[in-house]
């Protein structure tokens, strides 16, 4: 199949190389070049605008940082939605918020464009390793094109309804379910820890017992033993989306006291100091030092 | 092995049963003698006192409500401490305070007799197909004995340490995740729910993918269809750990945020009316009902 | 003075009332012309646009809704600035954005026109009675002119600084703390009600003590009655301020809790159905009916 | 009149120097006893406990540090219930818990003894000057005898009602409310501070606008120059006012979120190793040490 990949982060990268691998023939962009050259080495082909990555193309993949790269590679200048031929679609795997999804996909259907909404669930290993959990939705006649080729880049696709912007609602779900776990683990390490209970050794013990998820086991040791460096999901994209949670929440009319608290906790540790460089379960830091445990900040 | 089990609530009957059907000499004893005998059926012996349950017991077990009913059946006036013979263990499955388990592990020290603590997770049926989770936590020559019994009542063993009060905090700490996740789906169905995706798909798409632990999958299709109906965990046995668990950090100078939001949750809906017809899991209902969703309460 | 007054809503009204019998030749622009009449009668004269009202005008008040109005009044294509006389000042009484207040002032320098923020606290009643205490900000030079003009619409001007957007801070900062103010009192009333004292005796108590400031005084007796309506500060206009709070707070990098849990509440209040006809001290009404005690949604 | 006083911290020597000057015949009692030597010089005689002070007493004042203390000096061996003549007052002025001031009034109504509570708000400089707001409540006939007395020690004299633990209540209540101010300044100075609004300039402007009751200004400047030592009310009194605070709403099934967070400011401090030293209006630091601000903590 003809793919186009715009977004070679380190997730984006991955992904389109588990295309590459898997036979595709991929024309690859991305903003800055240097990030690019592993992949034609893979044998990609390498595009100079996300609209020539998406000329003749079957299915073109986007893997942006955000709302506004997402708008700029689709409807930009020079953006997808310029070349993209009648019939192909247009599969987005970013974390945006639901109403820049929204606006894509009314867009999309004016021009008579396919359009799959498909967030992740997975740090960029779980990428690499096609064990991603993948969240589809979009009309059946694009998931039907969309969802073998999603099956082939992780564990598995959970199919959340026609409308594409649901895929990213669920997707912000469950990045603020995990900022929650996150918040979760800090508190109970920092009990754990003053209580003389080496909070490794409490994660051990829970994650052994019935929290065994994922979350738990990634979040956990990195929490316990205050290792948020280097980042896997930085600081500031964490943040992102926890505001873009509570924007679509408002919107919808729903509070969260949970996400409130831990928006609370991303100004405290931005206004600390810490930033990109730091990953998102840094969060965990406002519970572990406001109990006197932190070697981060507060004091040390 | 000679063994004596006070405490028949629907917990403490299933573990007593498996004891029996593994061959042992059990002694019950329940404050309500109508609980028993279904157990003296099954092949156990009916105690008219906890003092007479343990009375030539190896090992004594205790499965019951509260710190009062421990203290009652442990040191009152005809409590398994009266009793227990030298060399003999008695093993307390109940979630109790950390002050009383280390009250009791002093005066059993004093004493010289043997006590280790194994508070569990999990629910009645758990209890009863031996999927227990269970925290221990005791000197090492107690473990020694309590362990190889402990691990025919659950599918894991997890050793806290050497004293037994901090296996009753990790099953405090515990119970606080717990209550935390379900005050997460909550707020995630109410999301939902109002963003016109169905909470139980919600729910599915979830558990299939990275948040595939028990707790997310048993609490996630009971706060979903809001079925809140018979207990599991009664609601007043939730707030009474959130208590505990909320004068623990206290005691140990740790703030915990999570934990009084949900403190917060259980006065309401008790507040509402609800009670001990409710699994605990109905603190969820405040999120549903804040947004304008829950059928429970609220102007419904 | 001739003064150009746009924007004739309840506080506006009352505040142009106040300049025409001051003996100030004063023309009015309302959106909605039936708000004109009665300051016609008074002897205002009617224009037809914001551009009309600010013809020759020596000061032009402004005192409109929200961000989008007085963007439209000011830039729009008969707005103030396209007919604003050289020397001429406009007053913006508006609670509005810190950032379209910087976003103003950085216009009208560049334009060489002057601009002074003046927001004020106070009702209707008290913009009536010249009781307002106004919060002014903006160039020395602005300021000597604006500055007299306001003692004559309030009982006190606090000269903020001299960034006209600092004046829009500090107002936000005092709605704010009004915000809380009244969820202490929905509290209070709450504990107080379910002990058996009269939230209202507990009111006078409190007020007759150290809690004597007018938000207590005005707040207290309708929250401890429950009596939210007619509005005299509606509930979306408290809870669009309450954003803008937490909007600025964001940028700065100041996590706020106390706001957090407002923004809270103002979102159950508008899933249960309330909306503008409520005044915004009905945020009190969620920690009543947390409680059992709200006569107004939660099962009544 | 012949008046025991017992209890001579800085609230009580003020307030029975005030009545010695009074003319009255007070004897008081102080546990450690040089803190009663210059109410000697200025008339009283000394107590060796007590029940000695109550001796012959037309009426007895209590005023001490908490619930332990409060027990101990009216039920103690040496207690005032011991020696309290029939007809004689017993006016307690001390911030103690709901539960014990229902004790106490039962147990005096059982021995028909005259209880009246009447806890005030004032901090020691307004205790000399007779300035104290005082909340009381008691049976009729007894308030008859207190509230004239009582006059002549503050401003004012609410009278809550004939539960004497109401007053309790109310006294409770206010100071949930003053913690909650305090948060409240911490915050708004948090924003001002960072937004380049020196924090008490926006005191200045608040206090002398709408905001303009004692607590504003008592605390509003300790707060915006971070002077919280010496206390005029410690940090661990306000921690404990706290606890009872929570403690009555829990015991009447009232969540209270903002006392709630105030609880986890408390804790905040005291992990960071502030104590008695410190003023309870510290727990402002929290919002400006998470915003970066805090010169006291949190790595500076």
């Amino acid at each position: 199949m003809k793919i186009g990949f715009v977004g070679l982060g380190s997730m984006g990268a991955a992904i389109a190389r588990n295309l590459i691998d898997a036979g595709h023939d991929v024309q690859v962009f991305n903003r800055s070049p240097a990030r690019a050259e592993p992949l034609r080495e893979a044998g990609a082909s390498i595009a100079s605008s996300p609209a020539q990555a998406a000329l003749g193309a079957d299915v073109v993949f986007t893997m942006v940082a955000d709302d506004a790269a997402h708008a700029a590679v689709t409807f930009g200048e020079a953006g997808i939605a310029t070349t993209l031929k009648p019939g192909a679609l247009h599969i987005s795997m970013s974390t945006i918020s639901v109403a820049t999804a929204q606006d894509h996909a009314a867009k999309y259907r004016e021009a008579c464009l396919a359009f799959v909404s498909a967030p992740v669930f997975g740090r960029p290993d779980a990428a690499a390793a096609r064990k991603l959990f993948i969240m589809a939705a979009g009309a059946d006649e694009h998931l039907k094109v969309a969802v073998p080729l999603l099956e082939t880049l992780g564990q598995s696709v959970g199919i959340v309804g026609e409308d594409p912007s649901q895929a990213n609602l669920v997707k912000l779900i469950g990045n603020f379910m995990l900022s929650v776990i996150i918040e979760t683990l800090g508190e109970a390490c920092a009990v754990a820890g003053k209580a003389g209970i080496d909070p490794m050794r409490l994660v051990e013990l829970l994650t052994s017992a019935n929290f065994n998820a994922p979350p738990y086991k990634i979040y956990g040791p990195l929490i316990a033993s205050q290792q948020f460096q280097p980042p896997g999901f930085s600081l500031p994209l964490g943040q992102k989306d926890n505001r873009l949670m509570l924007a679509a929440a408002e919107a919808l009319g729903v509070p969260l006291p949970l996400a409130s608290l831990v928006h609370d906790r991303f100004l405290t540790l931005r206004s600390q100091g810490l930033g990109a460089e730091h990953d998102w379960s840094a969060v965990a830091l406002c519970a572990l030092s406001d109990a006197g445990l932190s070697k981060a900040f507060h004091g040390s």
